[in-house]
């Protein structure tokens, strides 16, 4: 309790403050950022929120986003005393805001990523939270900064997004208690649930039942698979959770996405249900990620990509049964 | 509070209690039914859980669904002290089972739906309760009853299916308490989500895909359908949420789909976003529902059906836009 209490005090004290949070930024990322940011400001604080992109067009509809600037836009960049940095495993993660955030006088690390590397004066890092506004609720709660309905808001799109709607594993009994406390604040759940899942484009869906036309499975049905080729590609293509379809077949262990890229490279994602390591087969080509979900680019022709992808994923589950 | 204290009174101090649900029964019937007869089993009472169907194939999962017995196997059908039926409008939605329930000496109606007709010597009925398994938890906390993980893992798949994994509207900050609640009990969150969400047949996969092939929008892109023609309509067409695919289009209000029935019928769901009344436009052609969900059958050619309904709905936008 020492840090949140260092932070707090931190927070109290000061009045400079620069915010920002890592590129490609999600939910969790813009939410954290946002509640913080609203936090500081309605308590007389001097705040700037900083981004090294621009906010993505379907997160601009969290309350404040149009107060986010971006790091080339903002004309006084020394003299802050604090600088915060939210959801980032290390600070090369916040993109062109890193030699902004390095120039105050301290630097705060707030993050839940077991990969976190500690790199504040002062490292808040939670790896049992399922999302960084989940800690940043529980850290305004225990300042006692009042959270309003824009900054609830924020918290409970963060919660969301990276519990994948209270469906991953990470979802805790502390995410439902911080949820129902933040929809009492005023959390918009109408307005968030709509902005969030009501807002895909006709192109986006279409592409979609593109994708899913290309799925195969392979002979004992263990490994299903998808294909972006080139001329399904569409600047619509947020296929993040694509692959989960794959994944969600009867007896489907694993999942693989594979997409060209403009590059000549094939991006390789895989995804497991239960118990094959999938970091593992990604490393195996010189990706990585998680147990559950990572990822690889390979260079070569699509078809003998998949060849070789989908063979070394039999033979890998082949031994896992030879060792049971 | 005094219902719950009676309901709590009764489970206490009788004996022989027979339970069921409603037909096609979802995962708030069947999880709140279980959970309550577990409960009284696991206190040392003479339960019989009872249903017009067999449990179906994707809710077996649930602890204690094999022990649910259908009508017409029971033998002993007199004596029972109280009847319970879980989730039900009114009496004539537990099928084959009404009979046998109306000749326990009390009946229990425990349900959260609106037009809830109150059928029972005692009626524990709650509209602002977002599931039947939401106001089970609390009936059990009160009345003191031990939540072991197998009650709790049908509590929680209860709130989860009929909240759409805390996606709808109908999600209230009690709804996560009790979540949160429950996964302390040791709700199974991962075999759960797996069970609900994983278990997909390749079948059900490629129909989805069909049907989503027929999307169409109208001219101005308020109103988006889908349809189900005999041809590709399939064993496996649990099809329940395909039509949140229309309603997820940016600018769609109301989401339609058709579905030819082997009837001759044209069976029509409407979804609407966030102001179109869609019981009304049900009603309209003899059917109903709710202001956001709701359906009709017209006897008649697909084609002509789709034409009267889409220019109905037209209409319906039209006179919207001109009250303005």
């Amino acid at each position: 309790m020492e840090v949140i209490e260092d932070i707090i005090k931190i927070l109290k004290t000061k009045q400079t403050f620069v915010l920002t949070t890592h590129i490609h930024a999600d939910g969790d990322a813009l939410g954290s950022l946002l509640a913080l940011g609203l936090a500081l400001l309605n308590n007389g604080k001097d705040v700037v929120m900083i981004h090294s992109e621009p906010v993505p067009e379907n997160y601009r509809f969290l309350p404040g986003a149009e107060q986010v600037i971006m790091v080339q836009d903002l004309k006084e960049k020394e003299g802050f005393e604090v600088g915060i940095a939210l959801d980032c495993t290390d600070l090369s993660r916040v993109g062109d805001a890193e030699q902004l955030l390095q120039k105050a006088d301290c630097i705060i690390n707030i993050d839940h990523h077991i990969s976190n590397e500690y790199f504040g004066q002062i490292n808040m890092v939670e790896t049992e939270a399922a999302a960084t506004g989940e800690m940043v609720c529980g850290l305004l709660v225990k300042g006692g900064f009042t959270i309003t309905p824009d900054i609830a808001t924020n918290l409970y799109t963060a919660i969301i997004t990276d519990t994948g709607s209270f469906r991953h594993q990470n979802t805790t009994a502390n995410c439902f208690r911080t949820a129902a406390y933040l929809l009492e604040c005023g959390a918009a759940h109408s307005f968030i649930q709509h902005n969030l899942y009501e807002q895909r484009s006709l192109q986006n869906l279409r592409f979609m039942v593109n994708v899913l036309q290309t799925l195969s499975i392979n002979e004992n049905g263990q490994i299903a698979w998808m294909t972006i080729t080139k001329d399904i590609s569409t600047e619509a293509d947020n296929n993040d959770s694509l692959i989960d379809y794959a994944k969600s077949l009867k007896g489907v262990e694993v999942g693989i996405l594979f997409k060209e890229l403009d590059s000549g490279e094939i991006k390789v994602s895989f995804r497991s249900k239960s118990y094959v390591d999938v970091n593992q087969l990604a490393a195996h080509f010189g990706g990585g990620g998680h147990e559950r979900a990572a990822g690889c680019s390979i260079k070569g022709d699509l078809k003998e990509v998949k060849q070789l992808v989908i063979r070394k994923t039999e033979e890998y589950l082949a031994k896992r049964r030879a060792a049971e």
